[in-house]
């Protein structure tokens, strides 16, 4: 089958991938369309070691469900960690923890840039039948967005400030502002913050208009080590900072100032789907005006270079 | 009056401090003993800019307490911020956090190392009878400790990894023993581990011996750098890190690291000061093997010169 293949840090399309199969519990899924998330631009930095088909956010139909052939012909997104059910972490109910885990397109398991992929029938959603594809490949990303949520108690009247205006913080901004919290976003990109503003979001491309030290939680989505900085100035002593970016490399942390302001951060990763595709379907959050491309799966090379320009949104794979 | 006078870089002791006149609300309280704790040591490396007396963990008997008369000739110790009361911070129940607080000697308000000082009647604590003056001046280093439990639930059969073994991973040790958890502590001097294990706490100098991201909590108490990153390695996916001790510079972090394995950090300063005198009172952690030395207050100077040596515990000033 047709797929884009990661190596070191190159990419390149190939025909000749096998067609996955699925092993017991699982299913083979056709792809229908993934999105390049800022992980994906990353592993082809050279973030994580990871050699094979890339891609975890997207939407498919199962083709192939061994034993659970009720699944076959669903359309459907699926939970990217495959847990093995029996190491400590598993047991302990931190199954995305999972010690010996698969990640989609990330560790061990090729992912959604291709014409199928497997995944256990047990990470799988079904979409509504009202849902369109290229809503319903922002299931994954939005939910990591609401992990925040489930991390986090947020409510009506809490100062929250999200740092960073793209993908993920325009989605981490729109869940948060279904909370009732007194929401801020900061960012560089006067348009993408236009698309906040248009969903009635306060924004801001100066730090000097957000008083310092004053938020109650503050979500570091910049995907930058000048991110948590800038979070850590905006919240106040006993405040919360949320960790929601991935990159290569480290920041740097004045230890002192978490400790004598008390505050806490929090690293936040994948979240809960139900919910996500509970909110694409009720509208609630607003994922179109994310989308800047659409490439079809054989042009996947240059939808990676288009993703990677500086201040482009979403690119998505049309492999259906 | 005495006094240790701390000013840029140097320390140097004076005979000509004014006495301090208790302002409205506060106590003057002649100094009986005070502890060196790292952050005078800290102060004096010029972690915090701050000129004046250092000092803040002491014992004293109040001399005055206009309006408050009921105070005078009481035996006390004393929570070392005070708040005006006022603030957003304040008026949100974070005291400790006052954005106008003066710290005792380390923050706009003269310190512990003098004949005498002044804080708020509502900070003090009257000490009982039975309980001797060098093991009093222990209450505001145990108390920190105790903060630890205030900000993470800590019960039987959680693993807990303390690392440090100097003053205060050995009080945080001996705090965190009492609730039951699977404790060990990992430490570089063999004679202040000794300490520990003589109270039943397990302990290694040996990194390997400790199963790498399986600990629930670790809390970290080393003063340095380096032992943020050993605390990472100790804790699994989901667990927390406490970080307790202060310095000047920062750390680096591997942020992805943090997100990926959704691990908590939480910065943990001042604790609560009536528990910390109940298990003193009880002899519940016992802090007598951690003095190291006595020195009057008028050999101050060479008292912060052995409290500085590598490998010195506690190094207590008698005022008295």
């Amino acid at each position: 089958m047709r797929g884009l293949w990661l190596e070191g840090e190159s990419i390149r399309l190939r025909d000749d991938l096998p067609r996955p199969e699925p092993a017991e519990g699982e299913a083979r899924v056709r792809v229908l369309a993934a999105g390049i998330c800022n992980t994906d631009l990353e592993l082809v930095r050279g973030y994580y070691p990871f050699t094979g088909v890339p891609g975890h956010e997207f939407v498919g139909r199962v083709e192939a469900a061994p034993g659970a052939e009720k699944w076959e012909g669903r359309r459907v997104v699926g939970e990217i960690n495959a847990a093995c059910g029996a190491c400590p972490a598993c047991r302990a109910g931190r199954r995305p923890h999972c010690e010996r885990r698969t990640v989609l397109g990330i560790r061990g398991r090729d992912g959604a840039f291709a014409e199928s992929l497997t995944l256990p029938v047990a990470n799988l959603h079904e979409v509504p039948d009202g849902l369109p594809d290229d809503v319903a490949v922002f299931t994954e990303p939005l939910a990591a967005a609401l992990q925040v949520r489930e991390q986090v108690r947020i409510g009506p009247g809490d100062r929250v400030v999200v740092v960073g205006d793209g993908k993920l913080g325009n989605l981490v901004a729109q869940t948060l502002a279904l909370t009732g919290c007194a929401l801020t976003v900061i960012g560089r990109h006067p348009g993408k913050l236009a698309l906040l503003a248009a969903r009635g979001i306060a924004t801001t491309t100066a730090e000097s208009e957000l008083p310092e030290g004053r938020a109650d939680v503050a979500v570091e989505c910049t995907g930058s080590p000048e991110g948590l900085e800038r979070a850590r100035r905006a919240v106040r002593p006993r405040g919360t900072i949320v960790l929601k970016s991935t990159y290569r490399g480290r920041a740097t942390l004045d230890v002192s100032r978490i400790v004598v302001d008390e505050i806490t951060l929090v690293g936040s990763r994948c979240g809960p789907f139900a919910p996500a595709i509970a909110l694409l379907t009720e509208g609630r959050v607003d994922v179109r005006p994310l989308v800047h491309a659409r490439f079809p799966l054989h042009e996947a090379v240059a939808a990676f270079a288009e993703a990677s320009r500086p201040g482009v949104m979403k690119v998505i794979v049309e492999t259906g």
